[in-house]
């Protein structure tokens, strides 16, 4: 089942319009997913999420597997009850967490053993319990349990990560075609391509998965330290393949240039944790560009906003200097308002692109905004 | 100049409705007034403290004298307008912060030579350069500089300290008189009793301090270890004697059942990081007593708010479940949530002390509360 409809596809690059109906809502996109790992945004509440216009979140199948358990969260009616947000969640299969734990795991033929970073119980990730544990979430859309490719790596070991991953995309779907949703919604199934940097590779995966028509797909090893230039060309070659009708979703990714960039070469989800671990790291992007608010310069401007231009919360209540001092004092409250800042920028911006989309003027004003977005505002002078 | 009105006395207590008018608003006593130690409710934003009908904050002018400065928060044009929060707030001399410090600090003829707890750096609190910051920080109630008494204390030690706080109060007052506000609203100044549990002591101190005739008064040194019907003991001596038309503040007190003991024997005014820290650790305030809900029994309480009886936005969102989870994922969100909820709690007993008080039926409804609050709900059965 598609749930994607292709609005419109603009006449000067390959950025879509489009929108993807679940039973939790419709999500517009391009869109950007704010992460919420253990069932929570960090530092925001569902009511700031609503605020924010959030139409989807994402969580880790990871975390939530260790913490609370997936089957406590299948007893709550799923996770959307759980923690009390009723629109759209994505969750990811925990193969990107699983292979970052390196040295606590070891893949296998028919799955990974790792060791929790939590407490150092072991543990066993199969595409099947990863597609049990997603069912137990019940999220609006559910991803394949793959196998993550190093950067660098050769064509070889590209290869051989990548046909885990494709095996194991068929036992996932074989998985969910035998045990249906536990929760009375609708769960749709998105593939991911692996492949490296090696596009051969990626057309290979992608021509592999669209054989098992999935309800979605996904690019994932991207951003694992390559050269964004790279990033973009392998997303871009991807676009090529990738059926025009279905969602497209690149996982992890990124600034906000990154995403105006990928969205011009035919992306339409996002998913990062940036914005809310940048904030909690004294880290603002804003409509001049990326503001470290810790610096010393920023002590005594009361009556400058974080970001000027900015409408959010923060912005239109709170001085850059008071932010500044929060985080300096520690303050809880610090963390809340710089993440909501963020957030908003993220989801203005995608709204704005869609805005320009709809106008046909997406690709100058994303070219401007590209430039503009990766200034630093002012310098750090210290604090 | 008194800004306290006097509404009514209980014709069976001596409960007292009341309310106190400052530039910034409106205090309809008995009230609680959360603290924010440096300028932030730790957890809350001031959008969450206006829903909660907070009339008044706390902040403590030891922690903003260190971080950002008081004169930093002078220039932003007073505490207000730094933290965005237009609605009365009081300060607390920095008297207690500093005596706290024990090791760190010596008592001096004309002040306290502390070392701060941030850095070591070395600094004096003079009952004049404590006046200086909170002229400078502009709260609308500002507090005199005490020598608190430790408990216990012989009558002799006690009566040193007290004839410390009697001449600082004398210091504080001529300062006041000579260097008005900074900020244009008017700052009221409370006197602080102190005198450890002698009771001749304190009635000494009060007397004393009639004759300086402060905007308002407090008891000082109280809840620092002696037996809360101890602390009631003296409380119920001090408001025999205080004047029956200015406010009366009990500073750093208490539990809930603290505050209604309080009320009954006269006293208007309270704070206290109880709430707010007790959250963050993981105790509620609830209608059926104290809960801890760390603990493994609510794990699975999917569908029970953390007080069922409550009407904050925390429990008509979240179940007790949800919540215990977010605190064993140490997620920010957890910390807001409870603390909103302790909030909650306290400011809504004392709208309930007031409109027992409108009723003539305080007494009664506060005996039964003293003893359901206390109690715990359920058992904690560890996690």
């Amino acid at each position: 089942m598609n749930p994607f409809e292709l609005i419109k596809t603009s006449p000067f690059s390959k950025a879509r319009l489009g929108k993807l109906t679940t039973d939790h809502g419709v999500i517009h996109t391009p869109i950007f997913m704010p992460v919420g790992t253990a069932a929570s945004v960090k530092g925001v509440s569902p009511r700031d999420l609503e605020e924010l216009k959030a139409e989807i979140i994402l969580a880790n199948t990871y975390h939530l597997y260790l913490r609370p358990g997936t089957s406590l969260i299948a007893k709550a009616g799923g996770i959307h009850r759980f923690m009390n947000w009723n629109h759209p969640v994505l969750t990811d299969s925990g193969g990107f967490q699983v292979w970052s734990l390196k040295e606590l795991r070891k893949i296998k033929e028919n799955g990974v053993e790792f060791r929790s970073h939590l407490d150092g119980s072991k543990h066993f990730f199969s595409p099947e319990s990863v597609m049990k544990a997603q069912r137990e979430i019940g999220a609006d859309i559910i991803m394949a349990f793959d196998e993550c490719t190093p950067f660098p790596s050769t064509e070889k070991e590209a290869e051989h990560s990548l046909n885990y991953t494709l095996r194991w995309t068929e036992s996932a779907m074989k998985y969910l075609a035998e045990n249906p949703p536990l929760h009375p919604y609708r769960q749709f199934f998105f593939g991911i391509i692996q492949g490296g940097m090696h596009i051969p590779l990626r057309k290979r995966a992608i021509e592999a998965i669209k054989e098992l028509n999935p309800d979605g797909y996904a690019l994932g090893g991207l951003s694992v330290g390559e050269p964004a230039e790279l990033m973009y060309k392998i997303a871009d070659a991807c676009t090529d393949t990738l059926p025009k009708d279905r969602a497209r979703y690149v996982m992890g990714v990124g600034t906000p240039w990154n995403l105006l960039e990928l969205i011009g070469r035919g992306i339409d989800m996002f998913d990062c944790v940036m914005p809310t671990r940048n904030a909690r790291n004294g880290m603002l992007f804003t409509s001049e560009g990326v503001l470290r608010y810790k610096g010393g310069r920023y002590s005594q401007m009361f009556d400058r906003a974080p970001d000027p231009n900015c409408n959010c919360y923060t912005c239109r209540n709170f001085s850059i200097a008071y932010l500044r001092h929060l985080h300096h004092s520690k303050e809880i409250l610090a963390f809340t308002l710089a993440s909501i800042h963020n957030l908003h920028f993220y989801l203005n911006l995608m709204q704005q692109a869609k805005d320009h989309l709809a106008a046909d003027t997406f690709e100058p004003w994303a070219k401007e905004q590209i430039v503009r977005l990766q200034q630093e505002v002012c310098g750090d002078e210290g604090s």
